[in-house]
């Protein structure tokens, strides 16, 4: 395994294995098993994995969060190694951001502009929209591989990918869970044990409104204020319960077709988000 | 030659030369002299040659501009046929644009808004940095070539494409001039003999202030004074007389290095612009 920290030197290093197909699981690092994940999907489906681990300055609007994400690289390393990844590309801010830098990648409409981007404001999707461009030309892979928990930045990913134009499939790996049932997110080790108690009622919420939807229920409000109930009852403070399409993120008052319900919810100090798939009619 | 009117297509096709150095021209159609040197320039640099013809909506802030905007597909087919070019690439607007669009690649900066960008509005290099992006990514070429005429365009472009990382160099190719000096432009068939004569007080002015340059003199205002000068007395109506750094167009009051010296200059209804390095010391 080669770790890599310039876009010259990982440029110069995937030269040589143009022509076989490269597997790309862009991260912020803190690894867990969310992101094993995806490498592993990686991993079966190419002959190169690359992992990317930067902690992405541009789509923080809060510095105490920038700050206070977690930074494991050795761990991260081990943990990459053990999954089988060819190339750790781990660039530092100035390699990404270098004096000058003057660009910037933006989607607009409701899939950047609403929830998420409405919550971190109009910068955050730029962000990654920018990040994720540059480490999709760094890399050039055949695939690019994303978590379903962030469902709304793989819809910006879609949507940018294909304006753009950019030549890489986007594959999309479903939410890992803990056994208890919580989304798995690098976030998650700022719980306290308490938190984390309180946090489940955010799978729950999920859980009872997926039950609804197969009892034949399809009225987001009903839908909506089950789940708020839910999220309030357990202790969690929910920034939205949204229900919407999964490409546009416009609003879907009634179940017809398959819609996204994600929620954003904080337990104490930390912000977190998950979402499901619902679609009417039973799956 | 082929023509090809899809990205989908045009990837098929280049799907089976890649490997071979791709060069690529492109353009907005209504070609002419400037156009062949950058496809020779290509055609001599690479194994295959691909052009662009594509009328960009997005950077035009006059519709009207846009909808006098020369187009002679069948003559730049001939022309493209007559230089070698292996693949003309002329996709529609809804090819580029198609339903639900969202993304746009922005650069910032004096490079981006001054001159040119903020005549032209905002949108003009947002609409070309988008367009740019796109259709290196639907060719993936080698080298891109542009000519120098449009100064602040290739300034543009080198910025995105440094800060994107993509993979590609820009080759800039010299301004080519008709016989009586006058920059070759598209737009040069709408002036009236009368008009191009008045039009001719642009080379002259810029010709000028290199003699007055190669002389010693090293104060912009007093050179955009003499510019000012012949601009107005040979009938042009200066929009700006401008000498900045040519990669990040911040203004040079005194030329201590290379300084781009930037006309934009109207003649009746028509733009036109022009441009020259100048050499302080001389070259």
């Amino acid at each position: 395994m080669t770790i890599i920290h310039t876009v010259a030197g990982l440029r110069a290093h995937l030269e040589d294995v143009r022509g076989h197909s490269i597997g790309f699981v862009p991260t912020m690092g803190a690894l867990h098993e969310g992101h094993l994940s995806l490498l592993r999907a990686a991993r079966a489906e190419n002959d190169v994995v690359v992992l990317s681990i930067f902690v992405n300055p541009a789509q923080f609007d809060d510095p105490s969060d920038l700050a206070a994400y977690p930074r494991t690289i050795e761990h991260d390393v081990e943990l990459a190694r053990s999954v089988g990844v060819d190339v750790v590309f781990a660039p530092d801010v100035d390699e990404v951001y270098p004096d000058g830098f003057a660009t910037s990648v933006s989607v607009r409409g409701l899939v950047a502009e609403t929830l998420e981007g409405a919550r971190r404001g109009a910068g955050h999707f730029d962000g990654v929209a920018t990040v994720v461009t540059k480490l999709l030309m760094a890399v050039l892979p055949r695939v690019a591989y994303f978590g379903a928990k962030d469902a709304q930045q793989v819809a910006v990913v879609r949507r940018l990918v294909v304006d753009l134009g950019i030549p890489v499939r986007i594959a999309v790996c479903p939410t890992s869970r803990d056994d208890d049932g919580l989304a798995r997110s690098s976030r998650n080790t700022r719980l306290s044990p308490e938190e984390r108690d309180r946090a489940l009622s955010i799978p729950r919420a999920l859980a009872a409104v997926e039950t609804a939807v197969a009892a034949g229920e399809t009225d987001a409000a009903a839908l909506r204020s089950r789940a708020t109930d839910i999220l309030g009852e357990g202790g969690t403070a929910p920034e939205y319960v949204a229900f919407v399409d999964p490409l546009t993120f416009v609003p879907a008052p009634v179940l017809e077709r398959p819609v996204l319900m994600a929620i954003a919810a904080r337990v104490g100090a930390i912000r977190l988000i998950d979402n499901t798939v619902l679609t009417p009619g039973g799956r």
